[in-house]
């Protein structure tokens, strides 16, 4: 299959790895030319993925129009708040297209001005007769593991199980393993909101915590995820899954993550932007927790650690403040089913 | 209140520190007199609990009938495959005690020969007329972190949420939070079958996998406990909780805990025997394992990582074979809500 990838950061340069070890033909669409010209001749890509070579056979351009003519499926790999933007100069494109591309994306986070999931923002941007459907694919995957084939596991969801099916048959091989899952929204949501969380396991970690605490915190997070992910439609088993406590537990607790550097930062005491300049990439996170933030308050579900560390992000509160407050809330009692059915029902009823 | 702690192991006097420091009178019951000795001379518990100063008003005893008489409250924390066999002699010794203590438990493990949960295994050898009722006290708890105050949050669990509540009361203070629940078999469930997960862990580790690997392994773990839990009875939410993923976090990505450790040697190419020596302190996966293999089988429960492990611990399985079957078995669709109550469904029907 001819494959196009939009966006040449890591994860997009890992997944072209993956797909041209399965003998697909892979073209990496991105806007910097310095990247591109990399690829096409060094095959490299060496501010995203330092020590790795990327198969010869695959390309590069910033030309967009050759990016997309040829493609069987279009890959979205670039930064959340540019889906909508790339999203909508395909839309122009698709319309002198003869085959239908199925659409793939992995980016992680929530549209800030909209708060919408990223196949959202897809469905406004591009009309659904210019393509097949779209995939989410999702999981505990760090690029420079997968990028030296180190054995990551993903999930494929999709509104169709059959769509997923033949993303999941496109990437599998030896070191990627693809599950399917029909619960788009609670992987969209998982993969979002765990950035959150994982800004703030890096602000425990930069102050000193231990590992009881971190654990805490990540199944306090897995929690208040769960609940805004059910209150926006999805299944709460799927935070069970690869999407949700997977990709949570490897971003939370690897110093890989860019969300976990940049907590670990704000604990030492640095701003938001420095922290941002520090990381050299996106740090989704910052931009996902005003979106739930302000979700959280539309909705009327209780997220203490997306409003805590709203108020260091965007309203000046203390780091160290913040985080004693909210480890130290009063005990409660934890989820049951019989509570989330109760919920789910008294919701229906409205 | 007066509360005496059977076990005088790493969490038994992390607990009594935690009590003690809450103002209750404190009581550890040992077997080994040279630990009972440390204990109420040097007010330390050096091979279990390296630098930790013990509060004075810590008394221990070799004297079971003495450590019982008084107390208001009896909290087992000796290894799971000892339980009954204390459990049996509090028995007769509640025979003659007119107030009825009510009984707490913090062990992790199933018994090898009945493949009983630790709360059933009490009820089965107290005469129910002789205490208050149990409570579980489980959660993602390294004793050494405990022991040094660092904050740490775990689960009280009981069949009546009162009861729960009381243990919530003695236990909280500013490092040590308590939450509660009323699934005692999800709780103890989640405890038990999570240092399976941390043995493989520790394999996955000391094989040289990376980090997208181990947060495949929980993930697929959490998703084997779950369902055994609700096969047994146990609430699905309730493996989102401290208890459950909690838990499963901590034990393992810490070197600390001792399954994890135990794996690690295991991939080194250890024996089991050469494992439990080099540990030298109780391995409870290895018992759990053993009991949770055998329901898996009785209750047709797929566990392909407990399977794998016991193949590995009682089988002669080579280690490395047993992991790359494992890790690369063909993908599936994973579990969601509606799947779930199917099932549970079609199991009432039956």
């Amino acid at each position: 299959m001819n494959i196009t990838i939009l966006g040449s950061g890591s994860w997009g340069s890992a997944l072209a790895k993956v797909l041209s070890d399965n003998q697909h033909q892979v073209t990496i669409w991105g806007i910097d030319p310095h990247v591109v010209d990399e690829i096409n001749h060094q095959h490299t890509n060496s501010h995203y993925l330092k020590d790795f070579k990327l198969n010869d056979e695959i390309k590069a351009t910033g030309n967009l129009e050759e990016a997309v003519a040829k493609a069987d499926v279009i890959l979205f790999a670039v930064p959340t708040q540019a889906i909508r933007k790339v999203a909508q100069q395909i839309n122009i494109l698709l319309v002198k297209k003869e085959a239908k591309p199925l659409i793939i994306h992995v980016s992680k986070g929530l549209e800030q001005s909209s708060h919408l999931r990223i196949s959202q923002v897809i469905q406004e941007s591009i009309d659904p007769a210019f393509y097949k459907g779209i995939v989410v694919l999702s999981g505990p995957s760090h690029a420079e593991e997968v990028a030296r084939e180190d054995l990551t596991t993903v999930t494929a969801a999709s509104d169709f199980l059959a769509l997923a099916e033949i993303v999941q048959d496109l990437f599998m091989n030896h070191y990627f393993r693809v599950y399917t899952n029909t619960d788009v929204i609670g992987v969209e949501l998982g993969a979002a909101l765990k950035n959150i969380i994982a800004l703030g396991a890096g602000i425990l970690h930069g102050l000193g915590y231990g590992d009881n605490a971190k654990a805490a915190l990540i199944t306090r997070g897995l929690a208040e995820i769960s609940r805004l992910g059910v209150r926006l439609g999805a299944d709460p088993l799927t935070f069970l899954g690869l999407s949700g406590v997977g990709d949570l537990i490897v971003t939370c607790t690897s110093p890989h993550s860019r969300n976990w550097q940049a907590g670990n930062l704000l604990a030492k005491g640095l701003t938001v932007q420095e922290v941002t300049e520090e990381v050299q990439m996106v740090v989704e996170g910052i931009f996902t927790c005003r979106a739930a933030y302000e979700l959280s308050q539309q909705y009327r579900v209780e997220m203490p650690i997306t409003n805590g560390l709203y108020q260091v992000l965007y309203q000046g509160a203390d780091v160290k403040e913040e985080v004693v407050q909210l480890m130290t809330r009063s005990g409660k009692q934890e989820a049951s089913l019989a509570q989330h059915n109760e919920n789910v029902n008294a919701e229906k009823g409205k």
